[in-house]
């Protein structure tokens, strides 16, 4: 039996970490002992706790360690250590794999921030800053941080405010009241918006065919969208309602596409592209109104990620996913919220992208979205079930009524 | 301001019961003090901690320590107080609705355990014993619990041994290995048999469309199953599976239902019904196979609760609501482990019915059952993402290794 | 082999009924030969055709044919047969299964239409007309339709105008522009209104946690709406809401339903109950607004129908599901148009209950539910995947609109 | 007003032409009359119509005429009409855009068949056969097929044998008898293989939740796929699987991901990006089974298309969008038959690319893949709501079993 003592400091009950630390544990074959536990006397107060930690050999201990430490326990206090890249996208095998979570790496008995904080990244030293690197991108010979000491993990803590984020985190609302998530979401990116950060929608095609396109328009018109992270359906799918007003492809008397239909879509394609683009199409006068518009009049951040189920694409479509990644990290940089609104797709994406501390909702028809958001570590994210152009619509009107 | 002081006891983090109470009290308003906290040392060890909970009035007060209770806390202790019920299924306005959490009343100085525990019920007197008693069956006189003092709640405690139950629960599984659950859920019915524990399934009629029938009834027969609550639906498909072999309504080509063709499902529904119900058709020699036949030669429990949606419907169903649920309660008695398999409205239903200890797994082809019956605070069930079929025919297969 | 001659009149091509009846001829084996066709001209005219079907032996043939008549299609002519009921509620085995489309038997001579049209159903004879009855409500020696000739089905038409109703049919519109279904079913409830059919609305609890509980009542309110189908949990929410206006047993800062939060919602049942029922409730000033209310003051007709997940029930509740499903038959009596709103388990039942010349619209979050009641013959609705509260909120908008 | 006279023949009413042809018409605003009708007589007969075809003006009848001749009608006969592409990437306004139908172009009298036949492409003269390219990969100067006359499109016609696809086509199954399906696939498949054609797999990563792993590897090694199309995820998660044989970044208690789990999903990237791609781990002995495994050692096509979702991603991965539209076009020459498994993504990107003659199967969690595909044009695909782990272990059975 070997044995090893942590220590962790926090809001360690409210952020439900000490149940989710005992759990390890136990799961990893491990016992403790609680050696001393003192619990925050008021609602503001942090605990501290040290464990002792017994395993029945070396390895099932370390492994219990490494799962403290994506906790935040602190065991020995040492300075990171590093193993060069193998070859321009071949990390050493012993790399440390990052989550979501604000994690410090020990440099010279300093502790620094990770930059770029996001999960399933390798840790490297790129201009004497720790920094997550996808391990495609990492360049051979670079230092890249290993499993073991010198990382610290600080799991975002659940505020004990009033509101929507501090509670609801986590749950999927399928039959909550939808309003009292609205006007939640509409108070955060009030927030948000006062501390400075960022607000970035990522933005699915369906926002169009349930109408939400005309909210959404005037929330980025009105100064309340600083990103939108989208793909070439959403941005076609509203050019070509600017563009071909009267027929959009559908029938006007059914309501659905007709034989051939798709065909104004393919022209809306060509004609933007004939432009050179969405801003010259927009600076030209042959896109008049939309989200797409507005984006350009307001100069807000746009990325179009592509995705193999394009038409087209736009010319302003990034095709190669990993320079659309990229460009997704630059537009995340400074987030503050996040509202992922009706795409799998780019909203399992861009959670792969966020640090845990960036306030998500999730808007989907289905509770398998969030479900899957949660499931791959995008813990923050509160699912709203709804319809998006439903959710839109009232939260505009959230916004303007705050305003008045 | 106005304060009082409240304990608790238990695996008070393990069970994540003093994060919420945190909350509870944030959320009511108020603010707290830990006083005192001693923590489990070891894995098996209860904590214990106290509280002084502060309120700006007593109402608040009230309210937050009414939260506190249902999860457990300890406040004043004295006898509970009763109220007689005004009429037939009519409560006194301040009487107490029960979770299906273990509950204790005090009676004289004892603490009682209530009996049938189960959610939404009023407390009453019955035989001398705290009984939970759905507000429509309370007939006039009865002594009804009130809110207050004398009254205390067991929420359920995570164990901390390996089984899929001590983990798992409250999570929904869409993408896990589902193996593995399949696996628990085999080694939770052995020690549900072993321990004395009655085993139910909840059966939808798309365990039929999915060919789980041929498993689900070798179950019956093979004496997994105790218990059996289930519909006019899931019924009927069954007996016309067993009785029209080689029609069974829908087109042997195609799979599709025949223009006119349920007349065969009406056709069984009659054939069975002119015999005089199941068994007799069984003993007959009418029915000659599948899931309602394994059950009436067993002689296992079952309970066919009538729906507005039935066609027929079956002499051994019971039309009336009301009476078919007071038939679910009864069957429930003793149940260890519930398997809920691919019905909404019955699963919701059991749900309903039972306490909060017993071992359920809830398998569904969408997260949207297994997320509403956590909404309604079915919290100890598992869900599983999958095709009824695929569960049973791997639950079997589990269960006959294990008994090589 | 043997052959027979059959004959098909109507608009057999927009309907789509000459291709289903080639399809089933060639499923049942058999084979088919045009001997005559007249093509409707103009887009009014109705087309005729004469088929000669050819099948291996005569139970093939029969079969086939048995097919074609549920299409419309004639054979021989000549008077129904009958046989009496066995028992109560037992039928021979010969008797005629119902579809939900008009149907007609021939009685001396005379083509007499079929009282209370709906799939699944015995054909009885009723006070001298052929009546569709529920084979649990045959009672004994009552003379019940055979297979075989004297019936003639008349399978709805496809009109060709531009209204939604008339193309959209049997569609399930996820993708679909919302606004235009919308505003479609807008255009078919005055239509409906002008022509003196009832509108019935069938209703699921999500409307009120989505909402929509307020555009309803105002429908209600201002003479949209003629017949309320529901169960017990919708009318508890909307009247919770009512009576309970300031918590509603949910959380006001989190929209979460707190630790025994349901205690409120047995508090309305209970205070609902006192007063006698909804009706008293409302007359003595307890209720005071919801959907409801309006129904009560409006005086029209609601059927309250008991399911096994109900709490209390509401005193109005028909807990016996026989007695609701006459109930619900009862009320759709002069139905012209049906919105299914949100309720899987009222919706299909509902399906099960009327004819499929009603014109159909089921709103729900999910394909599922309009996929089953498709699945189950309830083919004329149109299924719109939104949120019932985004589309109760356009609608009552394009109904204000179009009344101005 | 005016007038046109088409044409149309073929199985116009097995495969509900004619009554789309109607509906188009009326949805046009116009109206018809039926000149001339020939049924086909018997089961195999072709049938043949003459319209005159009569709208308000030369707008509206050009429109209806354009619908027309997308379901096959045949009007002025005449050469196809050229323009050439103004730039890389840039059609003339008045370009046709493809369907997924057998597309015919006139070139000085005679009907050329279309290349690479998909939708929502241009018609590109190359190497001096009209060939379908995408918007995006025309080149300056190239003669595009402009929209009017010279181009003849023939509709899937249903064929009336017994198979599965002859008569489920467009349903979607999820209350079906699943065997039938099932069966019915496996006919196909076997009949694909005795016919020449490719049997092309689109596999997502839930198949290896779902323990389909193992069946469909031993499909791949026994000859019964010839094409593999999929992503990073499904790649990865099956080689994690087969080179971390006991840990695979779950907790094997649980059977949940641990903290910091995917860990091993980026070291099984490393491990094989090392080796240089998915053949030299092969090759190397590093991974030694699994569908990867099996896929390398038959010597199959496999196709992994990035995303932006991609953890790596692996070097076999294409990540540029446009390029693996190409790979993918390329791997589908020759497709017979199309399994489509448990993947949104990739499903819609091959429904996109393949042309609709080809027999496909859907097999999803939830009806909303399949309708999507549908909406979407990809009509031909039978959609099966079940586990993909269920469907590829009884895919197997029924393969095995008729080999037997």
């Amino acid at each position: 039996m070997v044995h090893e003592t942590v220590t962790m400091e926090g809001h360690l009950i409210d952020s439900d970490i000490l149940r989710r630390a005992f759990a390890r544990i136990v799961e990893g074959g491990g016992e403790f002992e609680v050696e001393e536990f003192r619990v925050g006397k008021r609602n503001d107060d942090a605990s501290f706790v040290k464990l002792s930690v017994t395993a029945a050999d070396a390895g099932a201990l370390d492994s219990i360690l490494e799962d403290l430490n994506y906790l935040g326990a602190a065991t020995v206090v040492a300075d990171a250590q590093f193993a060069p890249a193998e070859a321009d996208g071949i990390l050493p095998d012993e790399f440390y794999s990052t989550t979501n979570y604000d994690t410090f790496v020990r440099l010279e008995g300093r502790w620094e921030p990770v930059r770029d904080q996001r999960m399933d990244c390798a840790l490297v030293l790129r201009e004497g800053a720790p920094s997550c690197v996808k391990q495609g991108q990492v360049t051979k010979g670079e230092p890249v941080v290993l499993r073991g000491p010198g990382i610290r993990v600080k799991p975002p803590e659940r505020s004990r405010d009033f509101s929507v984020f501090g509670f609801m985190s986590n749950d999927i609302s399928a039959e909550i009241n939808k309003g009292i998530v609205i006007s939640g979401a509409a108070r955060e990116m009030r927030r948000t918006r006062d501390e400075g950060g960022k607000i970035v929608v990522v933005a699915g095609p369906a926002i169009v065919h349930s109408g939400g396109d005309a909210p959404l328009a005037r929330l980025v018109r009105d100064g309340w969208i600083d990103v939108l992270l989208t793909g070439n359906a959403f941005a076609t799918h509203d050019l070509e309602k600017s563009i071909l007003k009267t027929s959009l492809g559908v029938c006007q008397m059914s309501g659905r596409a007709m034989e051939g239909g798709s065909r104004n879509h393919l022209w809306a394609i060509n004609a933007v592209n004939r432009k050179g683009g969405i801003r010259p199409a927009v600076e030209s006068g042959l896109v008049t109104s939309g989200v797409m518009y507005e984006a350009v009049k307001k100069g807000i951040t746009c990325v179009l990620a592509g995705s193999i189920r394009d038409d087209g694409p736009l010319k302003d479509v990034v095709t190669d996913v990993v320079a659309a990644q990229k460009a997704y990290v630059e537009a995340l940089r400074g987030a503050g919220m996040c509202l992922m609104l009706a795409s799998a797709l780019h909203s399992i994406a861009v959670g792969n992208l966020l640090p845990a501390r960036v306030r998500t909702v999730c808007v989907d028809m289905t509770e398998s979205v969030p479900v899957k958001l949660s499931n791959r570590g995008t813990m923050q994210a509160i699912g709203l079930v709804t319809d998006v152009g439903f959710f839109l619509e009232r939260l505009e009107a959230e916004l303007t009524r705050a305003n008045a």
